[in-house]
């Protein structure tokens, strides 16, 4: 900028400032002008700031603050120094993703506060404001009285306007994998969550709820929560204030005297927030990879999204073990080549192996878990290179798995050791895994120690060109822009569930609020299509509690660069509706979320690259419901052949979940038709261009 | 038998004989009573017989005689010398069949002929009455004034009862690959056929239909006709006698001034007649088959029974060529390579690759075809151990093909090299074909000389462990219950049709008749499976004029060990449909023809070996229609999943071909349910028992 632009834009400014009611205000709105921000002191000084939506008031006055180890909190007694506002837009490509094309436009507002007195310690308060949301983080530079500093606590308020209907799960400091709860916020009770079973470890508080959490306002508004870039710092769970219908963050802490550690100059996490005025359209927003970082990785050709199977259902359905004693081990050499054959025979891509290397007979239950697995030492029955080779031979690959018993000290070790053995093999993809309580003592999944330990995990993978699916890790906040190796995470109750919680497992409307919460985090490896749905016959007591169908759709509705046909290959045998995972797309030039209200409905299309192909999934939840799909995404004047897996008439996700129906039918951009969803049911359509 | 027994039989013979209104009769009837049948002479000394079907007389008296090369005709002035009756009851097992197990149920009766006077030639007339219909031969004794025998013509007569519906097409000495006319018998014009299109060989020397034919009598009665064991003779056709309603043998000729020439003591092969009261019942039978001899193949356990793919559709879509000049050569290794991947994930068993060898530059439309194929030696674009072993890698075997343009002697020459090779490329299966007119010149497809030639084809090959998959051959005779190399034939006007003939190809209810004639010969090689119907974009005048799904219905309705998946792999991908094919048996323990009318519909459902799976296949014509499906064939107390591949409600032939829908869903033995064909439609149904 010129000065002389520079001097005009201060003047706007400061008439900004003067025409505001509080004293020396920021505000900015989105490049559209649908969303308003200010930024603002309160009285006493502490900064806080205002979000409206379409001229509404939809977050209220919400203060921000922070409290030290050894040091004066920083919250009143602030004066804002200066507030600058620009306009930022690009378009920038994903090299894998929803869609193809980004485009990134904001408008930014920066705010410099200062303590008027005492320490005179500073921060700039930075606004980004989209028309799908915003974000805002504290940047705090280098300066006399903040050098290393010890956050106790982060004290950002988002306070909302009305007791708005909320999809929570509880602000856990170890898991995710809680059911969704449906209630207004001021029912939200978190604590009741410590009433667990089937959760390896679970720590919950206070009444503070997960991130993403969406809320839909009585006026129609969806709003969501969460961070985005989460960097060497603590994960934030939002504590609820029912009082005051207010959130406040709740930092994930551990066994030291402060939750995030740092050395000025540092940036907290983007506080984010999701404004729509369409349900759909929080999925198809990409606010958190705009509040990201650009690309790390150059080269990105070696990061392939595929469709896997692979060794893992079985243990699940206690078929076989991760361990080798006992004599009923999965990952052996020729069970692998069966999964391998079976993948090579029906269009997939990779196939992952869980129990290969040593350790898993001591793998969980046990304080004593750090040194069982070293992570290159397969099990005797287990030829790992001559698997690899197998199935390189065969035009896949081999998905390598660490489950590190969440012993990070002897993962650290072997970090690079482990990678570099991925790396020799080529192999370009590992899932990890972090079952049990943190070792060290004391750390928690979400914790800032963690959080550096997965960035870690990244890194290492990244040289040694190896995409990441992690599980058990902290919620993903869009880093997959920065880092494209990270592929996906679990982050939820998944499949897994319904072949043993003894709550039943996942109830049909589960998968219709995910998109809608944990999906907008990042992409998920809930490893969907199980087509043995009552799990006969080792499973007589659990089931998946949705139709067929609905298994197929969850490909489309979940978005995840690495795609599970989870279930048997025996279990596939036979299934034309297999066809479907066949031909399925695993990434995307564009997405569309046609309908869907969270909790009941989701109808997702998806256009696949190179090819051209459309997908659509649509789930229903426990309601069964007539959907209409219009074709008006299809490009026009082109003939498809549609290729509709629905639920038979008479299916139903508990009685007959199996029954389904498959028509073939050539439509246009004019087509449109109604399909029926059975109660916990499905669609899914395949839209294939006539050559 | 004692001479007691012996006594007394003949004793009751003499009765029998006392009781009857003719000269010294025989009479039989088969185990159920059935079918009777009187052997006689006329009054001039001619043998003849009669046969009644639940004591309706079906055929009526129909003479039997003899002409030859310098010698009197065998007809007048004969004797009966002795009758003697016996029974035979077996149960014997196919090595692969429509059925595991066939009884071979029959009562026999061998009548001795002799001429009273002049050279007192003998032959005994062997008849074999089953409850499905019966088989005769004249068996002729080494004697006197019978060495070596010049048959010009057998003049073996089928006189009807009526004017029956008739399901034909012409005695062709060369071809059977006519569209089938349905006709009064009175109404056979078989010379209308010598207008012909499409074919490169074809000759109709007088009004004589093929066999096998089928008739149905205004009752309701169902006869078929055709000969068994076809050895050593020339092939049968029925001359047709409009005024007396009757057939008479016309066998086939050539240059020679005699048709057959064998030495005493021969056989003739059977003549056989099949006698229902439902259309189905001549589909279930297995008459043709107890006709001949047992098996002369000790060990079978090579020959396996295949779902296969191959290069051979394309060319007929013009899409690639047989010859390598011309730059569009099919049978590359790599083209080669395409069809094993395809078929290696799609469950497939075999390939056949055709145009592998040199010799396609002039393989036809000259008289010069003898030595342009050697059978060994491949084009250099196509490296056939390579390709071998790129098979069989994948668990997939090769076919061979034997192309020989019809120039016999160049193949004989080569015949032991030919197999030798296949042997030892570890291959067990060729596919022969013999386009154009037979070198020899002078020779035709059905003559002694060919049926040879094609014997001896089979032994050789048989030596080689080689199964042989023969086009432009000879009728088979049930000669695979033999040979049980014999594979598959051809016989008639194929699925190659429907991309090239002039005429529009084959009308939608071409295969409603074939089950019912061409198909009471022996397993169809028909190579259906189209799917993309329209044959889009190469031949816009040509289509497949069935629905889809009545090209999957093909694979069970059409019996064949050899079941070729013909489309293009990739006219298969992305259809749900393909799982069909996947799922398929290709071995029977059982098969059932449900319902069906000869040129209106077909129901049949087959039970895999081994597995137990059923498949079910019904057909239309061109008409739609409802058909119900009773699942009493299954198996009592166990629940299949039964998954549907039916017409969509909109398919039609011609206007809408590939509309289907799959539907799956869980039967038992007490289902039942309609299903509506479309017009030209169809349905395929696999069962799957429940795990």
């Amino acid at each position: 900028m010129t000065k002389n632009i520079r001097l005009w834009m201060l003047l706007i400014l400061a008439a900004a400032f003067s025409a505001c009611q509080k004293s020396i205000p920021g505000k900015v709105q989105s490049p559209s002008g649908n969303i308003q921000v200010e930024v603002f002191t309160l009285a006493d000084g502490q900064a806080a700031y205002t979000v409206s939506f379409n001229q509404q008031l939809v977050i209220d006055t919400s203060g921000l603050a922070f409290e030290f180890l050894d040091m004066a909190p920083l919250r009143a007694g602030l004066e804002i120094r200066s507030a600058e506002s620009s306009s930022f837009s690009e378009t920038w490509e994903m090299p894998w993703g929803e869609q193809r094309y980004v485009d990134n436009n904001y408008n930014e507002l920066r705010v410099s506060f200062a303590e008027k007195e005492a320490l005179k310690r500073t921060f700039e308060l930075l606004f980004r404001v989209y028309d799908d949301g915003l974000g805002f983080r504290f940047e705090f530079p280098q300066q006399e009285n903040m050098g290393e500093v010890f956050i106790t606590e982060e004290h950002t308020q988002i306070n909302l306007t009305a007791d708005h209907k909320v999809w929570w799960i509880p602000g856990d400091w170890d898991i995710y994998e809680h059911l969704y709860s449906t209630s207004r916020f001021s029912e939200i009770d978190a604590l009741t969550y410590r009433e667990h079973a089937n959760l390896a470890q679970t720590f919950i508080p206070v009444n503070a709820v997960s991130t993403p959490v969406t809320m839909k306002t009585n006026s129609g508004i969806y709003l969501s929560f969460h961070e985005a870039a989460l960097v060497d710092y603590a994960a934030m769970t939002l504590a609820i204030d029912h009082e005051n219908l207010g959130m406040t963050t709740n930092l994930v802490g551990s066994w030291r005297d402060y939750k995030v550690e740092r050395q000025t100059p540092f940036n907290t996490p983007w506080r984010m927030i999701q404004i729509a005025g369409r349900a759909g359209d929080l999925i198809e927003s990409r606010l958190i990879l705009n509040l990201n970082e650009p690309s790390k990785i150059e080269d990105t050709s070696w990061l392939k999204p595929v469709k896997y199977n692979g060794i893992w259902w079985e243990m699940h359905l206690d078929l076989s073990t991760w361990a080798m004693a006992g004599g009923r081990h999965g990952a052996t050499t020729q069970n692998a080549k069966r999964y391998i054959d079976f993948a090579a025979e029906n269009g997939l891509d990779a196939v992952l192996v869980e129990g290969w290397n040593t350790g898993w007979e001591n793998w969980i239950g046990t304080a004593d878990r750090e040194g069982i697995y070293d992570f290159v030492t397969p099990y005797p029955d287990y030829d790992l290179r001559g698997v690899v080779d197998y199935a390189q031979g065969k035009g896949l690959n081999i998905i390598m798995h660490h489950e590190t018993s969440a012993a990070v000290g002897t993962y650290e070790q072997q970090l690079d050791t482990a990678y570099a053995l991925a790396e020799s093999l080529g192999i370009h993809a590992v899932k990890t895994g972090y079952v049990g309580t943190i070792l060290p003592e004391g750390e928690y999944h979400l914790s800032q120690f963690m959080v550096n330990h997965y960035q870690k995990v990244l890194e290492t993978a990244a040289k040694h060109k190896v995409a990441v699916n992690s599980h058990e890790t902290v919620m993903a906040t869009g880093l997959r822009r920065t880092w494209p190796n990270f592929f996906a995470s679990e982050n939820l109750r998944g499949q897994e569930f319904n072949a043993w919680a003894s709550d039943g497992g996942n109830p049909p409307d589960h998968l219709t609020i995910v998109p809608f919460t944990r999906m907008l985090a990042g992409p998920i490896d809930f490893t969907p299509g199980i087509f043995n749905i009552k799990l006969g016959p080792t499973k007589p007591n659990n089931q998946v509690n949705t139709t067929l169908a609905h298994q197929l759709a969850l490909y489309v509705v979940l978005y995840s660069p690495v795609q599970m046909a989870a279930d048997l290959p025996q279990n596939y045998e036979g299934h034309p509706a297999f066809q479907f995972i066949r031909d399925l797309g695993v990434d995307w030039e564009q997405s569309k979320v046609l309908d869907g209200e969270i909790g009941e409905y989701i109808t997702i299309a998806r256009q696949e690259r190179d090819t051209g192909h459309w997908f659509l999934g649509g789930i229903t939840n426990e309601e069964s419901r007539e959907i209409m799909v219009e074709t008006n995404f299809l490009e026009p004047g082109v003939t498809y052949r549609a290729t509709l897996y629905k639920d038979a008439p008479n299916a139903h996700w508990m009685e007959n979940p199996a029954a389904y129906v498959i028509e073939s039918q050539e439509v246009t951009a004019d087509s449109k038709f109604g399909i029926k969803l059975a109660q916990g049911g499905g669609v899914a359509i395949s839209f294939i261009p006539l050559k």
